[in-house]
Protein backbone atom coordinates (compact mmCIF):
# COMPACT_ATOMS: atom_id res chain seq x y z
CA UNK A 1 0.00 0.00 0.00
CA UNK A 2 1.25 3.87 -0.81
CA UNK A 3 2.28 6.06 2.15
CA UNK A 4 1.87 8.68 -0.22
CA UNK A 5 0.12 11.74 1.22
CA UNK A 6 -3.62 12.79 -0.28
CA UNK A 7 -4.09 15.74 -2.43
CA UNK A 8 -7.77 16.77 -3.10
CA UNK A 9 -8.71 17.83 -6.50
CA UNK A 10 -12.05 19.19 -8.09
CA UNK A 11 -14.13 18.90 -11.75
CA UNK A 12 -16.61 20.50 -12.56
CA UNK A 13 -19.57 18.74 -14.76
CA UNK A 14 -21.15 21.86 -16.35
CA UNK A 15 -24.34 20.93 -17.92
CA UNK A 16 -26.01 22.30 -20.49
CA UNK A 17 -29.74 22.95 -20.68
CA UNK A 18 -29.54 19.98 -23.33
CA UNK A 19 -28.69 17.53 -21.10
CA UNK A 20 -24.97 18.18 -22.14
CA UNK A 21 -21.30 18.76 -20.35
CA UNK A 22 -18.32 20.54 -21.76
CA UNK A 23 -14.90 18.16 -22.14
CA UNK A 24 -12.13 20.01 -22.75
CA UNK A 25 -8.43 18.13 -24.82
CA UNK A 26 -5.26 18.18 -22.67
CA UNK A 27 -2.78 19.95 -25.20
CA UNK A 28 1.09 19.06 -25.72
CA UNK A 29 1.56 22.17 -22.69
CA UNK A 30 0.62 19.27 -20.08
CA UNK A 31 2.93 16.86 -18.78
CA UNK A 32 0.69 14.21 -17.92
CA UNK A 33 -2.42 12.43 -20.35
CA UNK A 34 -2.09 14.46 -23.27
CA UNK A 35 -4.86 14.46 -26.08
CA UNK A 36 -7.20 12.62 -23.62
CA UNK A 37 -10.64 14.56 -22.17
CA UNK A 38 -11.09 15.79 -19.02
CA UNK A 39 -13.78 17.83 -17.23
CA UNK A 40 -12.39 20.95 -16.29
CA UNK A 41 -10.27 21.32 -12.75
CA UNK A 42 -7.51 20.96 -10.87
CA UNK A 43 -5.67 20.99 -7.17
CA UNK A 44 -7.06 22.64 -4.31
CA UNK A 45 -4.53 25.20 -3.04
CA UNK A 46 -3.73 25.48 0.93
CA UNK A 47 -6.10 27.58 2.83
CA UNK A 48 -8.82 27.36 -0.13
CA UNK A 49 -12.49 26.06 0.28
CA UNK A 50 -13.13 23.34 -2.67
CA UNK A 51 -15.48 25.58 -4.18
CA UNK A 52 -13.67 28.21 -4.68
CA UNK A 53 -11.18 26.05 -6.05
CA UNK A 54 -13.57 25.01 -8.12
CA UNK A 55 -14.69 28.14 -9.96
CA UNK A 56 -11.11 29.63 -10.12
CA UNK A 57 -9.98 26.33 -12.06
CA UNK A 58 -13.30 26.54 -14.51
CA UNK A 59 -12.10 30.24 -15.07
CA UNK A 60 -8.76 29.60 -15.36
CA UNK A 61 -9.33 26.39 -17.70
CA UNK A 62 -12.02 28.07 -20.17
CA UNK A 63 -13.23 31.38 -18.58
CA UNK A 64 -16.65 30.76 -18.05
CA UNK A 65 -18.25 31.33 -14.61
CA UNK A 66 -20.07 28.35 -12.54
CA UNK A 67 -21.69 27.65 -9.57
CA UNK A 68 -21.81 24.10 -7.91
CA UNK A 69 -25.76 22.54 -7.46
CA UNK A 70 -24.81 18.99 -7.22
CA UNK A 71 -22.60 16.41 -6.15
CA UNK A 72 -21.18 14.04 -9.27
CA UNK A 73 -19.32 11.91 -7.25
CA UNK A 74 -15.58 11.02 -6.48
CA UNK A 75 -13.01 9.15 -7.55
CA UNK A 76 -8.85 8.34 -6.53
CA UNK A 77 -5.83 7.98 -8.67
CA UNK A 78 -2.26 7.77 -8.13
CA UNK A 79 0.59 10.00 -9.50
CA UNK A 80 4.53 10.15 -8.74
CA UNK A 81 4.26 12.39 -5.42
CA UNK A 82 0.78 11.83 -4.21
CA UNK A 83 -2.63 10.52 -4.40
CA UNK A 84 -5.66 12.27 -5.39
CA UNK A 85 -8.64 12.27 -4.20
CA UNK A 86 -11.58 13.97 -6.84
CA UNK A 87 -14.40 15.53 -6.30
CA UNK A 88 -16.05 16.26 -8.94
CA UNK A 89 -19.14 18.69 -8.87
CA UNK A 90 -22.29 18.90 -11.21
CA UNK A 91 -22.41 23.04 -11.92
CA UNK A 92 -24.58 25.11 -14.23
CA UNK A 93 -22.99 27.89 -16.07
CA UNK A 94 -23.69 31.51 -15.17
CA UNK A 95 -21.66 33.85 -16.97
CA UNK A 96 -18.19 33.95 -18.68
CA UNK A 97 -17.27 33.13 -22.67
CA UNK A 98 -15.21 30.12 -23.60
CA UNK A 99 -11.57 30.44 -24.33
CA UNK A 100 -9.07 27.62 -23.05
CA UNK A 101 -5.98 27.97 -21.24
CA UNK A 102 -2.98 26.61 -23.28
CA UNK A 103 -3.16 23.61 -20.84
CA UNK A 104 -6.13 22.34 -23.65
CA UNK A 105 -6.68 22.54 -27.59
CA UNK A 106 -10.16 21.76 -27.90
CA UNK A 107 -13.70 21.08 -26.34
CA UNK A 108 -16.55 19.60 -27.35
CA UNK A 109 -20.16 19.35 -25.54
CA UNK A 110 -21.45 15.58 -25.05
CA UNK A 111 -24.85 14.43 -23.89
CA UNK A 112 -24.38 12.57 -21.24
CA UNK A 113 -25.39 9.41 -22.37
CA UNK A 114 -21.87 9.03 -24.66
CA UNK A 115 -19.86 10.29 -22.26
CA UNK A 116 -18.61 6.89 -21.92
CA UNK A 117 -16.93 7.05 -25.56
CA UNK A 118 -14.79 9.65 -24.59
CA UNK A 119 -11.18 8.74 -23.91
CA UNK A 120 -11.06 10.24 -20.33
CA UNK A 121 -8.35 11.11 -18.11
CA UNK A 122 -7.00 8.77 -15.37
CA UNK A 123 -10.35 7.77 -13.28
CA UNK A 124 -12.73 9.46 -15.23
CA UNK A 125 -14.36 6.77 -17.15
CA UNK A 126 -16.08 4.71 -14.07
CA UNK A 127 -17.90 7.88 -13.08
CA UNK A 128 -18.59 9.00 -16.81
CA UNK A 129 -20.26 5.43 -17.04
CA UNK A 130 -22.70 5.93 -13.62
CA UNK A 131 -23.26 9.40 -14.63
CA UNK A 132 -24.30 7.99 -18.31
CA UNK A 133 -26.54 5.38 -16.28
CA UNK A 134 -27.95 7.88 -14.58
CA UNK A 135 -28.79 9.89 -16.81
CA UNK A 136 -30.55 7.08 -19.06
CA UNK A 137 -32.76 6.06 -16.45
CA UNK B 1 -32.48 25.51 -7.13
CA UNK B 2 -31.08 26.49 -3.90
CA UNK B 3 -28.04 29.26 -3.71
CA UNK B 4 -27.08 27.96 -0.21
CA UNK B 5 -22.80 27.87 -0.24
CA UNK B 6 -21.75 24.42 -0.65
CA UNK B 7 -19.22 22.83 2.47
CA UNK B 8 -17.21 19.98 2.32
CA UNK B 9 -17.64 17.21 4.95
CA UNK B 10 -15.70 13.92 5.00
CA UNK B 11 -16.59 10.65 6.34
CA UNK B 12 -14.22 7.13 6.62
CA UNK B 13 -15.18 3.38 5.85
CA UNK B 14 -12.44 1.73 8.47
CA UNK B 15 -12.24 -1.58 6.85
CA UNK B 16 -10.85 -4.48 8.73
CA UNK B 17 -9.13 -7.51 7.71
CA UNK B 18 -12.48 -9.47 7.73
CA UNK B 19 -14.07 -7.13 5.29
CA UNK B 20 -16.58 -5.22 7.70
CA UNK B 21 -16.69 -1.46 7.78
CA UNK B 22 -17.62 0.48 11.30
CA UNK B 23 -20.68 1.96 11.76
CA UNK B 24 -21.74 4.14 14.82
CA UNK B 25 -25.12 5.18 15.87
CA UNK B 26 -26.28 8.99 16.15
CA UNK B 27 -26.91 9.72 20.14
CA UNK B 28 -29.70 12.39 21.44
CA UNK B 29 -27.19 14.58 21.68
CA UNK B 30 -27.54 15.26 17.86
CA UNK B 31 -29.88 17.70 16.60
CA UNK B 32 -30.49 15.77 13.69
CA UNK B 33 -30.51 12.17 12.73
CA UNK B 34 -30.93 10.78 16.16
CA UNK B 35 -30.77 6.74 15.66
CA UNK B 36 -29.72 6.27 12.34
CA UNK B 37 -26.03 5.24 11.90
CA UNK B 38 -23.23 6.47 9.81
CA UNK B 39 -19.52 5.78 9.37
CA UNK B 40 -17.33 8.28 11.52
CA UNK B 41 -16.62 11.55 10.21
CA UNK B 42 -17.64 15.57 9.83
CA UNK B 43 -17.01 19.02 8.89
CA UNK B 44 -13.26 20.57 7.10
CA UNK B 45 -12.76 23.25 9.17
CA UNK B 46 -11.59 26.35 7.50
CA UNK B 47 -7.90 26.04 6.47
CA UNK B 48 -8.19 22.50 7.05
CA UNK B 49 -6.82 20.16 4.85
CA UNK B 50 -9.43 16.68 3.62
CA UNK B 51 -7.10 14.27 5.11
CA UNK B 52 -5.76 16.10 8.23
CA UNK B 53 -10.03 16.81 9.24
CA UNK B 54 -10.61 12.94 8.52
CA UNK B 55 -8.35 11.89 11.06
CA UNK B 56 -9.16 14.37 13.51
CA UNK B 57 -13.12 13.86 13.06
CA UNK B 58 -12.49 9.76 13.42
CA UNK B 59 -10.01 10.46 16.31
CA UNK B 60 -12.70 12.55 18.01
CA UNK B 61 -15.61 10.33 17.25
CA UNK B 62 -14.13 6.74 18.14
CA UNK B 63 -10.76 7.24 19.35
CA UNK B 64 -9.27 5.44 16.65
CA UNK B 65 -6.32 6.25 13.95
CA UNK B 66 -6.51 6.08 10.41
CA UNK B 67 -5.05 6.06 7.86
CA UNK B 68 -6.53 6.61 3.86
CA UNK B 69 -6.07 4.37 1.05
CA UNK B 70 -8.77 5.27 -1.31
CA UNK B 71 -12.01 6.90 -2.72
CA UNK B 72 -14.87 5.37 -1.34
CA UNK B 73 -16.93 7.67 -3.67
CA UNK B 74 -19.15 10.85 -2.53
CA UNK B 75 -22.70 11.91 -1.89
CA UNK B 76 -24.28 15.32 -1.55
CA UNK B 77 -27.14 16.58 0.90
CA UNK B 78 -28.87 19.82 1.97
CA UNK B 79 -29.34 21.15 4.95
CA UNK B 80 -31.05 24.40 6.68
CA UNK B 81 -28.04 27.00 6.23
CA UNK B 82 -26.16 24.62 3.88
CA UNK B 83 -25.74 22.26 1.22
CA UNK B 84 -22.87 19.39 2.14
CA UNK B 85 -20.54 17.80 -0.36
CA UNK B 86 -19.27 14.46 1.47
CA UNK B 87 -16.00 12.90 0.48
CA UNK B 88 -16.06 8.88 1.36
CA UNK B 89 -12.66 7.78 2.26
CA UNK B 90 -11.66 4.03 2.77
CA UNK B 91 -8.98 4.27 5.58
CA UNK B 92 -7.31 1.82 7.22
CA UNK B 93 -6.81 1.53 10.78
CA UNK B 94 -3.76 2.09 12.85
CA UNK B 95 -3.83 2.81 15.87
CA UNK B 96 -6.01 3.71 18.88
CA UNK B 97 -8.99 2.23 20.98
CA UNK B 98 -12.35 2.38 20.51
CA UNK B 99 -14.04 4.95 22.57
CA UNK B 100 -17.28 6.61 21.86
CA UNK B 101 -18.15 10.44 22.05
CA UNK B 102 -21.40 11.90 23.36
CA UNK B 103 -22.72 11.96 19.78
CA UNK B 104 -22.63 8.58 19.60
CA UNK B 105 -23.72 5.70 21.95
CA UNK B 106 -23.17 2.40 19.87
CA UNK B 107 -20.48 0.62 17.54
CA UNK B 108 -21.41 -2.53 14.77
CA UNK B 109 -18.76 -3.73 12.72
CA UNK B 110 -20.50 -4.74 9.18
CA UNK B 111 -19.85 -6.74 6.52
CA UNK B 112 -19.67 -4.42 3.65
CA UNK B 113 -22.35 -6.46 1.78
CA UNK B 114 -24.78 -6.19 4.29
CA UNK B 115 -24.37 -2.13 4.40
CA UNK B 116 -27.77 -1.50 2.77
CA UNK B 117 -29.83 -3.52 5.20
CA UNK B 118 -28.78 -0.79 8.08
CA UNK B 119 -30.96 2.86 8.34
CA UNK B 120 -28.43 5.33 7.81
CA UNK B 121 -27.99 9.23 7.98
CA UNK B 122 -29.27 11.10 4.98
CA UNK B 123 -27.42 10.02 1.27
CA UNK B 124 -24.71 7.12 2.67
CA UNK B 125 -27.73 4.66 1.43
CA UNK B 126 -27.07 5.24 -2.11
CA UNK B 127 -23.07 4.97 -1.49
CA UNK B 128 -23.54 1.71 1.06
CA UNK B 129 -25.58 0.16 -2.27
CA UNK B 130 -22.45 0.87 -4.70
CA UNK B 131 -19.86 -0.41 -1.95
CA UNK B 132 -21.49 -3.36 -1.50
CA UNK B 133 -22.35 -4.15 -5.08
CA UNK B 134 -18.58 -3.84 -6.03
CA UNK B 135 -17.15 -6.14 -2.21
CA UNK B 136 -19.65 -8.62 -3.62
CA UNK B 137 -18.00 -8.80 -7.51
Amino acid sequence: MSDKPYRLAVRAVIVDDQGRCLLIRRSRACKHFVGKWEWPGGKVDEGETFDAALRREVREETGLDVQPVGVAGAIGFEMDAARMAVLCMEVKLIGGNLALSEEHDKHVWVSLVELPKWDLTDGLGELARTLAAKHRQ
